[in-house]
């Protein structure tokens, strides 16, 4: 088999065998395949697409491309969540914490931020002494010790996908629903949790801009996982607004900090509470997502997920006092302005994307890998989508390293706003629960 | 525009404008676009498709990419022809001196063979000293004196187009039609002809195996031309058996010279008086194809076209000699056998292809770029379609360097002929003039 053959075979809208795959993907990784047959490979696979099978098998190759966690003697079972990405995400940080002090083992591999989606790896980092570069053996001490760790992936796990998807992101191939799906699942199968709970953006601020697309993408995750003996669940959740109020690293680590609290924003918390139940449901340590939820809220109560919350920072050598005097410990941005409404009225829309593209400007994320972020700057939004606000009233904060910066984004956060003369009701969090 | 943008919006199925083309292209032949972003580009217009317009626009990009010919100072009207390749096919070698000699100036330049087709320049230079490396100034010099040249193309021209190729063989993306048509006419167009015949193969040993392929090609390489205001004309010509009865270079020239000596198999003769009449009639030297064969047939009756053959060696170094006696100038293979047929009958096909490939392997061609082939090598064919055959009687006689060699393709050779019990018609030549 040449890798001609197996392009010319995909080309023509052909199914390749997983021996196909397995040629072209390990002759790729290796370096032997070059990275021009790869690209007119992946062009083939963007216009022609994948099936079922052939998805399953290319996330099996990818998978195994380098080393695999096994973490099968750590605990019988270990759920994950994977978010697609989208602004003010900062999930992890309250769900890992929420679940694991409820003795559900944590394990997750995360990444850095590109573009404008942020990184829970960054938004963690932003917490003083806070490493998120362990190896395979501390990320599986600190699973079996603390039942809780979230690392970078190691450059060892899946190089397949790392290889593949800088390819994609030049040669305009990354918007493939079997390539996307493939690339996430492969990256989740090799970090060895039984159980994955996926949460599907959708909307302005999201890499799927339809309900439909991501109810595509979500069920092609899903069969991949089940085809793969992984226990699945998905939740599709708007994107059409930041979620919480927070857009920067240490600004949404302290909100999420205020939500382990008890008094973050409601639709992150009523998201995070979704995601969580999902995740003991589909460890069976709840029989329903109520029955669940209650656990959840339970632990909150009692200040027991803000517990773990400390004790996992502390684990990955973070400074512990972030859990209780958060604005004190994290780095703060030198300019802090407060915006006023231009006008009175009820916010109709906040365009996620924009709010996003802004605080990328402000230097809290990265449009070209391996550039230094600014932990401090972002935004704090005072109002979002169905609230009131008089003229003057604050809109929003600005957090910028300088007066330049402040207001060269000033313009774009403030026309992402949209206003209505009549009531609007708030955005619903959640659209639909796989 | 960004590489990437201009590959997204071809993936789309959006028209690329010219600007768009010459930035892709140019950026690509400069090497500041990558192999691997160029092989996605040349996927997605492999799948996508180019239009008419994008076509024309690609061509003249492709053209000026590097040096172009100038010829109008050496004469008003030059011609030229091209063959889509296929085996046995040396109808420059009659055409040229055929069409020269009637004083409308042919000046070409030509490829080197790759594949079971062989290459007119291969073929020129199996005679002693004969140069096919001219430069633009002794290509210009030749034609102008003699009114006769032939050369290969100087990497000064269309070298696009040469990096093109190659990445095209290595991802899969060589059979696509706009494809194949920008690269045949931007070499064409900056050779600086007047007028251009097309020679379209179609059948078992030709790149297009259908008559519908082949008239796609031709009528898109029609097109192309008139809007660059070239005079066009193509013949589609069949390729299901070999041209002519010799394959193999030395063999072919050897036909050759025999067919301007007016002995030559008639099928060779038909194919090159068809393609030469459309060439005078382009240049307004003849009002219709009949009487410009008639032209061409008195020259061959009257001994011009050898002469201008011998003078068209001589002036580019060759042995003229050959003109007269070429069995004793060319080189000749170390093994002679001739083969007798395995039954009697009448010949019902014989697969161009499988000659092809046979021939390949004796050494006349050549599978990668630069290496040497064997002048001598190739097969004779006594018998082809249409052809009455006792058994034992002389089928074909094979020119190898070795026993062993002729002994390896024999029953490939023999394979590659059909027969039946009942007489069947002879193979027409030509399909369409266009």
């Amino acid at each position: 088999m040449l890798p001609t053959e197996i392009i010319a075979r995909k080309r023509d809208g052909l199914e390749l065998s997983k021996a196909e795959l397995l040629v072209f993907i390990e002759g790729y990784t290796r370096g032997e395949i070059p990275d021009y047959q790869a690209a007119a490979w992946l062009m083939a696979v963007y216009l022609r697409g994948l099936s079922l099978r052939e998805t399953v098998d290319l996330t099996h190759v990818m998978a195994h491309s380098g080393d695999t966690l096994d973490l099968s003697d750590i605990a019988p079972f270990i759920v994950d969540k994977h978010s697609t990405g989208g602004v003010g995400d900062n999930t992890t940080l309250v769900v890992a914490p929420l679940v694991a002090c409820t003795g559900l083992p944590v394990g997750k591999m995360s990444g850095r931020g590109l573009g404008f989606t942020g990184g829970t790896v960054d938004k963690l980092e932003s917490i003083p002494g806070f490493r998120c570069n362990l190896s395979s053996g501390e990320f599986r001490e600190n699973l079996r010790r603390h039942s809780i760790v979230v690392s970078g992936q190691t450059p060892e796990l899946v190089p397949a996908d790392g290889k593949l998807y800088a390819l994609r992101d030049v040669t305009a191939t990354v918007s493939s629903l079997p390539l996307i799906a493939s690339s996430i699942m492969s990256k989740k199968i090799a970090c060895g949790a039984n159980g994955i709970v996926l949460d599907v953006k959708v909307g302005q601020g999201a890499f799927m801009k339809t309900l439909e697309e991501a109810m595509a993408l979500a069920t092609l995750m899903l069969d991949i996982g089940k085809n793969m003996n992984r226990r699945m669940a998905a939740v599709i959740s708007n994107m059409e607004q930041p979620l919480g109020c927070s857009v920067g690293n240490a600004l949404e680590v302290i909100e999420a900090v205020e939500t382990l609290q008890g008094h973050g924003p409601t639709d992150l918390l009523e998201h995070c509470l979704t995601v969580g139940a999902k995740m003991l449901v589909l460890a069976g340590r709840s029989k329903t997502v109520p029955e669940a939820t209650q656990v959840l809220q339970q632990s909150l109560f009692l200040g027991h997920a803000l517990d773990t919350f400390r004790r996992w920072v502390i684990a990955q050598g973070g400074d512990g006092r972030v859990a209780d005097s958060p604005r004190e410990i994290l780095p703060r941005a030198r300019f802090i302005r407060t915006v006023g409404s231009p006008q009175t009225g009820w916010i109709t829309s906040l365009n996620a994307l924009e709010v996003g593209q802004a605080v990328l400007h402000l230097g809290a994320g990265r449009t070209v890998k391996g550039v230094t972020i600014d932990p401090s700057v972002g935004l704090v939004l005072h109002r979002k989508v169905g609230d009131e606000v008089g003229k003057g009233e604050p809109l929003y904060t600005i957090h910028a390293a300088s007066v330049a910066k402040s207001e060269e984004i000033e313009h774009v956060v403030s026309a992402a706003y949209t206003f209505g003369s009549s009531p609007t009701p708030a955005l619903q969090p959640i659209f639909r629960v796989l």
